[in-house]
């Protein structure tokens, strides 16, 4: 907020030609160690549409993980943007798409053959849809196989902050190093009021993102209010600190789950997701009503997701552990704390 | 050829108010035994994707199986008619989609939320990519199903002979009297020069289609060479008469496939298409060299696929089974001939 | 700013279930003395051209004044939009489409064709480009005959507050009551961050709408953000001062042009633009040099665009008239001030 | 009938690889002068908006005549094949795009901000709407103007044979010597049951051809019958004969025309199509009710377009000179005949 009320002192040129925008593609270059080309957006959606869009022709295939937000959560704004790209869903390992997935859906689509798409991107979302992290090895294995095949590379990073802060690695080792070309860069999900960015590292693949974007509508004339928050947001290391926390919180979200009887974590918690299954269904209904806020995952198999964020206290991930001990009639007596 | 011919003598109205076009609407719906909306059309795919179009908005969602021609053959006609539409592949079994396999489908897609693309279509392949017939049942079971999903039921009939010859049903019965709404009726693989047919037995579902012929640049000036195509199609049986004697011939060389040693069925022949596996991989080139033509479905795993036609001969099968006794060095004794 | 920071304050429901939002729908029914939906938006193109995909198919034809926003200056958003619509581009007066002019537009697309497009939307735009503001009548007289064709009626307000402020009337005699269906509302061009809507008044209409801004990358998780800047914009008459000291700066411009000789008004000035058109056009050089930020519209016809804004303060005026004096060459003795 | 009763005989590869149509490339080269590409398809749109999809994104503007097929007759065919790519409808004379008309246009689609689409295709119609043929001079002025800015020159070319009859120059003259990138081959209007071919003289724009063609639903599995047309319809010079027949006639029913009173050409006759106006409207409800088929092409300006075929007989014209004379109430005594 800061930020944007610094931004908002004085007039200032639009349509991106205003000082703090024209800064960012330095700073990000800084950030990426290498000269990157940055454009401020606000949907996470419009930054996965349009950077794939940029990346395939009408009949290319996009493969990736069936529950990639991509796939199944923006209701086709990547086939819109795309003018009809065939996603291709690879199924994973919690959540991860593997080399052998990615083989063998590509040993589904013959090559040389006008009735069938051609394969042209491989899109990764790190971190994951359950909260996990794929490894620099992971990375880096998956963007060769992809290369070997003339894909293109598209990471999807809506939560690329707790990615990185997971890894503890830089932000070039996990994109472009590895072998990405595009990178759907979040920050609304780790505290932004709402910005996101398209970042190529090859430009030559970026050539067409102005006309798209324009077209899409995503052009603001005040751009200036979205870049100052994708400013703040990398400067003094804000983005890996708050990252930092929601990782943290989650893990102590973790440590709850694996302490008491009745839930499991159904994925390894490695941001800010966390995944648990109830084997009492009726629990989770109990739960919601004790004032726990908690998205009902797949209420049919009695999973639930939490998500940490940059705000959450410890004050409450005790509160939640007292619910959660109520709702799962543990003994009145709590175990001493962690 | 002789309709054509005849279609050709004298002058006609263009775009389809000539004679001929206009008695398809009556005739077609004798066949069909109700009141059916016909419009010619040259190639299937442009059948597949113009009557998609008409039954799900971009943000739908179209349950197919997954090596349908829809999905997996028509490098997108079906996107890019739909102006994106998400055409979600289930596995089924030789080629047919269950009801289970539909279930499925449809429980990975939450409903409610306009994070998702919203469940529009099932479309049913008959006969199948694998050459399997659905039985009435099975149509019925599946449509039922649908129906209650809110869907409209697609058919891709570009084998749609072959599959009623199997059935021994009207034509009726395993369309509208089933639950299917609109039909890919295919003239072209049965013996037509280039004429399929969308055909709607919903006439409120038509609404759109002359809009959307026109735009993909379907719509015929001189109509009348397709019509006549159509209308020489079903007159006296002919339709039926030439998909009995492919299906006569298909099992004329499964016959063939089941008396010799290495060489396998892979789906169960019911219309005019036969796989094959070989064991021995190199039998499929010795079979090529001995001038056998046929598709190489997929020779990493030794299948091909034959395809008997409305002039299929039996001497063509005769020389096929020498051909492939020969390459599969069998016994030089032939046993006698089925 | 200060309603930003309000809506900053605690943890929000997202995509638009948080309280603010939910307040909007009751705020503008009010606002428009009627029921009316409002989607909040970030870009007037996404505005217009979302609104335009809910009101033509793809095959249909919007009417627009030729220099419109929709038709000149947004990449061709419309077309993407709406999968292909046409804009007929209907030349007007200062700005304004006429009767006459519609009626001729209409003329040249013939009916009951399906080679031709089918005549569906009207797009009015108010302010328009010229800074001209349509009158109760005009818009009443448009809509009308609109109507009587059958087309629904879309209003670009990137400009509606300035437009508002002119007439003295109620939002609800300009749009609805004199036939607009739906209505694109900027804010950002009269103070806002970023805030735009679309507003229909035939909820009828918006069915789509939902969908098609979730593929467009549009539907914002944080959307109380947007609705914070729409609820303050119209709350204590907030957009309205803003607009009608534009407007009266833009006088203040208007009558600084009219009294130097060598300058003249290309258009009425009924909103916050002036268009100045200089007989010598080094003087335009002379006045960028001078230090005036102006828009050079059409440079090499002399031409010029100042806007006024919510911010314009009575020195800058009295800045750019002593500038624009000192160009013109005008006599060293300046006139004394209106 | 001949050729496509001497194509079907025997069996044949599908989707373009039988020996007919891999003669084309050929024969085609052969008569443009220089390698070419060509495609066979089966309607005038469907090349029209093929090539065009090739030449421009969706960001780009396509010049025409504002009669054009491709801007008034094809419900927007280019739009959905482009993706949505903006018809500037240029005014023209006599159905002829002019220079002046291209500048004008370009005029006023300012460059080098993102706001505007980019001028991208010029496409010229030989012969015209109105039925006349542009000059030699004529195309190469537009395509070097063309050409200077950066422009792809398309020609709709449904009437091509009557405008190199009439001009009765090679072929390759009036195509790519002259600067055209991609032509639309009409045979159809010209005595060919469906067949019209996109030609592409530059083979890098037809890079995504094959691909478009497939996904539009285009690609004729049993493509011979295609080929088998175009290539006799070029064989023996037959296509030039059919149409200076056409042409022949047409200038006869022109003289016809030209020898009454109460009659006028509209425009020059220089290729298939006469347009005439009446004094008398009711004389054209007494021309339609003695026989005669016309297109009542703008009936409230007394405008009716007469078509003259390669079957049209001189006894025809007699037939409609009597006609013409009688509803004019001409003297009783016919002049002379020409």
């Amino acid at each position: 907020m800061a930020a944007l009320a610094r931004a908002n002192d004085g007039p200032a040129w639009a349509y991106g030609r205003d000082e703090i925008t024209r800064r960012l593609d330095a700073l990000y270059s800084e950030l990426f160690e290498r000269e990157v080309r940055i454009f401020p957006l606000a949907t996470g959606t419009a930054a996965n549409a349009l950077i794939l869009s940029c990346l395939t022709p009408p009949w290319g295939a996009v493969f990736c993980e069936q529950m990639s937000h991509i796939n199944a959560d923006e209701c086709g704004a990547p086939e819109f943007y795309t003018n009809g790209a065939k996603l291709f869903a690879v199924p994973g390992q919690h959540g991860r798409v593997t080399v052998e997935g990615l083989e063998a859906a590509l040993a589904t689509l013959p090559r040389g053959d006008v009735h069938h798409v051609l394969p042209k991107v491989l899109s990764l979302t790190q971190a994951t849809e359950c909260g996990t992290v794929y490894s620099l090895d992971e990375v880096g294995a998956l963007c060769d196989r992809a290369c070997g095949e003339g894909l293109s590379v598209h990471m999807d990073g809506a939560r690329f902050a707790n990615a990185v802060a997971h890894l503890g690695c830089s932000p070039a080792d996990v994109t472009w190093r590895a072998g990405v070309d595009a990178l759907s860069f979040g920050a609304t999900k780790n505290g932004a009021m709402a910005a996101e960015a398209a970042i190529f590292f090859d430009p030559a693949k970026a050539e067409e993102f102005e006309a798209r974007r324009m077209r899409g509508g995503h052009l603001f004339s005040k751009m200036r209010y979205l870049s100052a928050q994708l400013e703040a947001y990398v400067t003094d290391n804000l983005w890996l600190r708050l990252a930092s926390h929601a990782n943290r919180q989650a893990q102590g979200l973790a440590s709850i789950i694996d302490e008491v009887s009745g839930v499991t974590l159904l994925h390894p918690v490695e941001s800010d997701e966390v995944f648990v299954r109830f084997e009492d269904h009726d629990a989770i209904t109990r739960l919601r009503d004790s004032g726990v806020s908690f998205v009902p995952w797949d209420i049919g198999s009695g999973i639930i997701r939490l998500v940490a964020s940059f705000q959450t206290t410890d004050d409450e991930l005790r509160q939640f552990r007292a619910a959660l001990h109520s709702v799962l009639q543990a003994e009145s007596e709590l175990p001493p704390q962690v």
